[in-house]
């Protein structure tokens, strides 16, 4: 028997992507782990988090552990909407759902507002588990170009106004990551950030903005597109995963109340009493500002770690953006595959995720990788980055093309 | 603004069903509640559970806190397949995936395999979040009835050779609640499921058997459909909220391995770390046999203790079926609508659910109702059943056919 044959028409399409999570290198045995987008181990509070389960059942017993019941579940609602209110972003209990991390934010949006025939844009590169997604429910995905201030609105009002012009559907939604960008580290100005949604309005979109790494700036967070979003066309996906922990699957969506209503219909896996009531009182036990704090601290110095070590180990024609804030760093090697370094990098112990799994056009990849600075501590760091210099350094000199020697970032 | 303008043309087709949760009572302050189908509340492992937390942050500190990491989550499965093995389940790792409730499992397999061309057969009556899942993707629902013995599978038999004969599409799958059904507590018997089984390969559907209560017989378990299973045709769904802690959302699907691969292309909430691994940790330091045995005896007691009630308090001419397990007591009152009580049930301080919501033609189910003896307490159940009684009465002094005296049980 194939179950296969069993198959909607929708699922055998998407089935024939790439697998979810081909992008994630298989790790040897103490790699270096330069491709993990995971919090700093040391900033997990595990203590905090036990404490908290601890003291939520023994003030709410079972309720917690029951569908419905523990009063703490609207009251994690209470403190995102408070906390989101902080960064301009204010929404009633209405407008505001929690997920099961932003990915599940991202799926919903995405089977509540495309069919195959619908249209999506999305940043160049961008999120790969986005991407994913996307492809999941629709083949029709246009890719635009940002640059080092983020999105290029004018490649993107080109194709508005070309795509209307031949009469074509326009996007129902663009997706974005305005601030520290994975996996490009860069940041939307705040002039482009309202110049999209002018360009919604116009042309009549929706915005998917997904600001996971939103507060953690290096120095003062960009307000998110969402905070000058007066008529309801942002989508806000926020998530708890990059400031507190990934393993507690909280994230949200806030926007339109008539949008958060129509979650309902498919997300069927409910709310998860135990983890958001846990998260809840975590939250209420923590001074937060004085946590972004740390976190900022200890990012943008592992990140002037891993900078300082790309300058010191990677030779010339490498290139990189610098970030000012997040978890990554786009690097470009000119004229070389980073798939096909990647398993030298593996075996010399150090890991990276592959360019190409950013792109829509993977070829479009090919000579990028990411760096993540965040789960690996600055020693590692500091090795990671010599053991992908000595992997780089043969590639570099097999290349046919001697005069590249691009010393530029990349154009990310 | 419309945000709904932008909707798929599948998501505005959904959101002409009902909201979910429709059925849910709107309790006032204090109701007995004989609708709610959650554990009773002294059997939910608040200190278990707490220490589980504490054992494993102590042994694993962030690990379980991450994306991926913890140990435990695989042990979760392997802990799973065990307990699957010993009721005749033998399943692999590649044949197992863990899901948020079993709810979340039943919206991913429908989410595979059905879309708005596909049919999909279901009992009749049902559980009725698995109507609002399967209304999510088609209108081609077939409602097979059930009575005493489980499933009419001469009836289902029935409906296969006329669509076939008349070349129309056959159900891509059937969805059936062999054991201890919701609402009807009704068991399949032994003959049907292996005549289930038949039907299944000779017209070529696949089974959905949701097994949420298939642990909680007054006496012995049934075997499982999928133990006769030899071909893979059947997803059996199953959880952990009904003899653990529904909180936790942990629930799994067991089948073909091409099928739990496929699940992975959709289940964007990812894995739940920290509320898997708490759970492996539970069931490492728990004797479930025994707890299973503790759950029967109270929830055989309680029902027992219902059905006494009911026998007391309830006017001749209401009838029930009286089951063998699981947590609920399928009620009819000839000649009354029982959303029509409803509001005078609620006034008078005790919930349940009307029939209708179980029924895919909603006014199949007008003379019944659902009650739960599983969430209230004994001298609650006696104290509710009271109140219900009163209330019925002057319904039935209002009937317009004095005749109306059927003690039978009804035809569940």
């Amino acid at each position: 028997m194939k179950v296969g044959t069993y198959f909607s028409e929708n699922s055998k399409a998407a089935f024939k992507n790439d697998p979810p999570g081909a992008w994630m290198p298989n790790l040897p045995d103490g790699c270096i782990r330069l491709s993990s987008g995971y919090p700093d181990p040391a900033l997990i509070p595990a203590e905090e988090i036990k404490a908290a389960v601890a003291r939520l059942l023994d003030e709410e017993h079972d309720l917690p552990l029951h569908y419905l019941g523990s009063p703490r579940v609207t009251r994690l609602k209470q403190q995102i909407q408070k906390r989101l209110a902080e960064r301009g972003v204010f929404v009633s209990e209405e407008q505001l759902l929690i997920t099961s991390g932003a990915c599940q934010a991202i799926d919903l949006i995405a089977r509540i507002l495309l069919d195959d025939q619908a249209v999506v844009a999305v940043e160049s590169p961008t999120y790969m588990e986005a991407l994913e997604i996307f492809q999941n429910y629709t083949k029709q995905i246009i890719s635009i170009p940002i640059d080092g201030q983020g999105i290029r609105t004018d490649r993107l009002k080109e194709m508005l106004v070309e795509r209307k012009r031949n009469g074509l559907a326009l996007p129902r939604f663009l997706y974005t990551i305005p601030t520290y960008q994975n996996p490009t580290g860069t940041t939307t100005s705040t002039e482009r950030r309202k110049h999209l949604l002018e360009l919604s309005s116009e042309f009549d979109f929706l915005i998917l903005e997904d600001d996971a790494y939103g507060e953690l700036s290096f120095d003062k967070n960009p307000p998110p597109i969402k905070s000058f979003d007066e008529c309801g066309r942002v989508l806000h996906v926020g998530s708890l995963s990059k400031v507190v922990a990934p393993g507690m699957r909280i994230g949200w969506i806030a926007g339109d109340s008539e949008f958060i209503k129509a979650s309902e219909w498919f997300k069927k896996d409910l709310d998860h009493p135990f983890s958001q009531s846990t998260m809840a009182v975590y939250l209420e036990n923590t001074n937060f500002e004085k946590r972004l704090h740390l976190l900022k601290d200890v990012y943008r110095a592992k990140c002037a770690v891993l900078l300082r070590a790309m300058e010191q180990f990677l030779p010339d024609p490498v290139s990189w953006y610098v970030p000012a804030g997040g978890y990554f760093v786009w690097v470009r090697i000119p004229g070389v595959d980073t798939s096909e370094l990647l398993p030298q990098a593996l075996a010399e112990g150090v890991s990276y995720v592959p360019g190409k799994y950013f792109f829509l056009n993977q070829s479009d990849g090919t000579e990028f990788l990411r760096l993540s600075f965040s789960y690996a501590n600055e020693k590692e760091i500091i090795d990671g980055i010599q053991r992908l210099g000595r992997v780089i350094a043969p590639f570099l000199n097999g290349l046919p093309d001697p005069e590249v020697n691009d010393t530029n970032a990349p154009t990310p």
